[in-house]
């Protein structure tokens, strides 16, 4: 038996060796276009190879696969068996699109973008008036408003432009600087995109800047995943310059991939996306800008920059206008990241005038306090047990993932809803959080986080587990390690926030606000998070979910100028808090493994 | 029988298929070296393929050359025989080294260069100062006066090296931007080149930027040359974008090849090059670029861009630092390029208090007049003829080339002189002249150009030929042909000063000075240029050779910042006369084809 990983949806399948795909990913419930049951002639069925190893490309495949497309990894689903142990594929599926956070529930402001774009019309060279054509072109950019200067590659193709259509070009400036001419009759606008580097998933914002409207957003594992799940395993990888390359290289290509997606669904050619932002923590802050992230392992945790950085797209190799802007908003510290800062932002925090508190739950939890428009944050290394990674029968919040379950007093499930009502496939963070702290609330999980006798408590493979539910592929099980992996995670998020308000001299009973933020964040039940400590003990009417926060700042600094100055300026006021050379922390963490014990 | 074109020679060799090349170049008196009599163990008579194709690697070239050498083109002289008609091979001399112009005769004056080099200690990172190694890094700059920003390329292993090396770095800026750190033990001392784009030929000079110290310099062909002889055809070639990134490239390899070589011969890492500058003809200043040559193809001859540009050696490809400044001073106008302001900065004619002229002759022959402090410059096609192209038995100033001539009354030569005295192979461009005002002046060839019947005067292959003498390789011969590619520069360039004279109502008798820039600058006899109109007719002492001024400009931009910016100034005062809109050039040029009566 084979163990297959399957993307995007996020389940493994255990497959016979001479179990075709198409046949298992079908039997699981998996949905994947095939029409002329198996026999490789509709060429349908595709699946890429990710790693691992398939069986040898047939000769039904090689005649109806174009070269491009082999070359490329990709698969006939029935012709392909799994040869090695594990293997994980890609399915492209038909109907199969990802649930996605609306942008989120915070006003951006008025958008002032970088990018500037007009027809203009010039004079023509004359005898007269042999001016060069750059000359010519940011003169009237200048009255404009527009650009006192002009990267070369905008300027290379001007000469012919100029002289095929009449002196009139389509003229795309960044902050000054115009960065592209094309023929004036292009149709096409502005965009942007807001990118926010997590751990584990690469999430991109597609905007109309013209517009400042949100037109698409993708979302897509960090290729980093395979260099380790957690930050520290990344940073260990990336002490020599060589590692530090790979790494930069394989979140670009996640990001890559992303604005490839939304540039085919929207039919935007990469040239016409001129801006972007970045936000994320330290780690991926470095990682990506190709920075040795050496600082960032031990104290004092000092980053290599903490400035915000603008850079060419060309420079980073982003599948974008390579004149375009990338701009990086500063990270707070070495172990506070951008993303923070995007959180902050994004939540007005340091312009409450009560005590608020907002958290950012992801593979590294963000967590900051805002106190008499003073802000201090904090991060902590949760791991991403929450985003339904380690956890055995996690998965991505798509079609099929269990969101949803309410757990009797008896410790039964008497509710288990999942997305889109499909048939249930894993457990995505949302249903986690619901199921762990049902089973604690009953018992069947006891405070230490021991599971204990009963009805649907058996010995499987590896130790016991809880039997959540009959799924798609097979039983849908909760077991002793994923109790022991959540307790990690939720351990370090609530000795964040304890020793956060321990530090501003607050009790949790002093916030006027709790803001939740990240990827499950609108899905999560309340009532389960505070009984897990996931959140401080408020009553639930001050809680409140903000969607991806940290996306919401990027998205704010790319269509806004002015919000890049001012998350600048905010960096500079916000303290912060390091865990890992804080004296309590591993006292304070001890006992937040615990579980609250029964009411 | 196959034509060998042999680099960096110059000749051209008619070699027999059953010969090898060894053999053949020996006999033709090239220096080769060879200790094994051709039997191939000795392994020294490496030839580099260029174009054409040679007979296939023989089992003892396999045994004898290293992989990396084979897949580099190099083969055994010996073991090589030309197989397909036209063949070009490079020629690796033991003590060939090119005749080289001495830097010049004229005063860089005091330096002060973009780059600053400096051994830094930083306060190292602690509890209680957990700054960003970059913010670090820059308050010593700053400190410094060297630096206030730093290139992301500078920082990204920054970290490393800083806890590497107890916080000490050796630290190099540019222009007030940190663009590199090494440890601090590193001897090395920054590099600067300043390189000569010629429609023909690049010359590139390595500058000690810290000593101000020039180190070597070398030149090849322009690589651009297989895309035609004439800036015009390379326009023409360069109209659509793939063109321009074709001779982009072509020329940027071009400066990578001497660079290369510089580096090799010097132990220069390529890292260590920080800075550079380009002057060239408005075309090569475009193609360099990869600037659409569109506008400069027709009237009103507008350049794409007039402006004086620093880019990132990355940005252009180049083999210096990747983070280090390329410098282009700009073109004066569409037909007169940076060539031409950087002959008027080195022979400081906007400063002269009488009438001056220079000029500087190439395959485009710039013109400049100062009077009155202002200066007038033009600029005009002359063709490669007086730099040995397209002329039957020309080559480049190199060994065994003929570089003075002397032919008595009667039309016989009295004096054949060799660069090195090596057996004649061919003339070089001082030859040329000197053969060429002799035929003249002695009435061989009339005042039409044409060949008169006399002893030394046979009929060729192609038409009348003068025999100047039996050479290395066979005869040498000076034809018909010969003289009318010559007839048409010097018409060219006679027109020039003329028309620029006659535009400022100056007569030469007016000219205080005449400067002499150009390849053969300093080799040229004055009583036969002279005497074929290359200058105007002034008595011979107020004639200066100044060498490649266009290269000293260069040179003394890349030493002084300050040189920047006062020719920047300099071109906006510089006024041009566009020969190719002048309505008496056609007139005048067709008269100046001839040459002056006997006297």
């Amino acid at each position: 038996m084979a163990k297959v990983f399957i993307e995007p949806v996020g389940v493994t399948l255990e497959i016979g060796e001479e179990q075709d795909l198409l046949t298992a990913l079908l039997a699981a419930g998996i949905a994947i276009p095939s029409d002329c049951a198996g026999r490789g002639t509709c060429g349908k069925c595709l699946v890429r190879l990710g790693s691992g190893e398939l069986s040898e490309v047939t000769e039904v495949e090689s005649k109806r696969l174009p070269a491009n497309l082999r070359e490329d990894g990709w698969r006939l689903a029935c012709q392909a068996r799994p040869v090695s142990a594990r293997v994980s594929i890609e399915v492209r599926q038909a109907g199969g699109r990802r649930r996605i956070l609306t942008a989120s529930k915070l006003h951006h402001g008025r958008a002032k973008t970088a990018v500037v774009r007009r027809l203009m019309e010039l004079p023509p060279a004359t005898l007269e008036d042999k001016r060069a054509d750059q000359e010519r072109l940011l003169a009237v950019c200048v009255a404009c408003g527009d650009g006192r200067q002009a990267a070369l590659g905008a300027t290379r193709e001007l000469p012919d432009l100029l002289r095929r259509h009449g002196w009139r070009a389509m003229v795309t400036s960044y902050d000054g600087r115009v960065i592209d001419a094309e023929p004036p009759e292009v149709q096409a606008v502005a965009y942007g995109a807001a990118v926010d580097i997590g751990t584990s998933k690469v999430i991109a914002y597609l905007f109309d800047l013209e517009a400042g409207r949100l037109v698409d957003q993708e979302a897509t594992e960090n290729p980093q995943m395979r260099y380790g799940e957690d930050v520290i395993s990344r940073i260990a990888r990336a002490v020599d310059a060589d590692g530090a390359r790979e790494l930069a290289t394989a979140v670009r290509d996640g990001i890559n991939q992303v604005l490839g997606e939304l540039c085919e669904r929207n039919g935007v050619d990469p040239r016409h996306i001129y801006d972007m932002t970045v936000v994320g923590n330290t780690a991926m802050h470095h990682l990506a800008l190709g920075l040795s992230p050496v600082g960032l392992g031990s104290a004092p945790f000092a980053p290599a920059v903490a400035d915000p950085l603008t850079l060419r797209a060309a420079e980073l190799g982003l599948a974008m206008n390579p004149e375009g802007g990338v701009h990086f908003p500063p990270p707070i510290a070495g172990f506070v990241g951008s993303d923070a800062l995007a959180v902050v932002a994004a939540t007005r925090l340091a312009s409450k005038r009560r005590p608020c508190l907002a958290v950012d739950i992801g593979t590294n939890t963000e967590i900051a306090v805002a106190l008499d428009g003073r802000v201090t944050a904090t991060s902590c290394a949760s791991g991403p047990a929450f985003e339904g990674y380690q956890i055995t029968h996690g998965m991505k919040a798509v079609a099929g993932a269990i969101e949803r379950v309410r757990i009797d007093d008896a410790g039964l499930p008497v509710e288990v809803a999942t997305i889109g009502n499909q048939p249930a496939l894993g457990l995505c963070g949302s249903g986690v959080v619901d199921l762990l702290a049902g089973l604690v609330a009953s018992g069947v999980v006891d405070h230490t986080g021991r599971m204990q006798p009963h009805e649907l408590v058996r010995r499987g493979e590896n130790g016991l587990e809880y039997l959540l539910t009959e799924g798609a592929i097979g039983p849908i099980v909760f077991t002793q390690h994923d109790v022991r992996a959540l307790q990690l995670a939720k351990g370090a998020i609530a000795s964040g926030w304890l020793l956060l308000l321990e530090k501003l001299a607050l009790e949790p009973g002093d916030l006027h606000r709790v803001y939740v933020a990240g990827a499950f964040g609108n899905y999560l039940d309340v009532g389960a998070a505070l009984r897990l400590d996931l959140l401080p003990p408020v009553s639930r009417d001050r809680v409140a979910f903000v969607g991806n926060a940290a996306g919401v700042g990027a998205q704010m600094a790319l269509i806004d100028v002015g919000a890049r100055r001012r998350m600048a300026a905010l960096r500079a006021r916000i303290e912060f808090l390091d865990l890992a050379t804080d004296a309590r922390f591993n006292e304070v963490f001890t006992r937040r493994l615990q579980f609250a014990p029964r009411a």
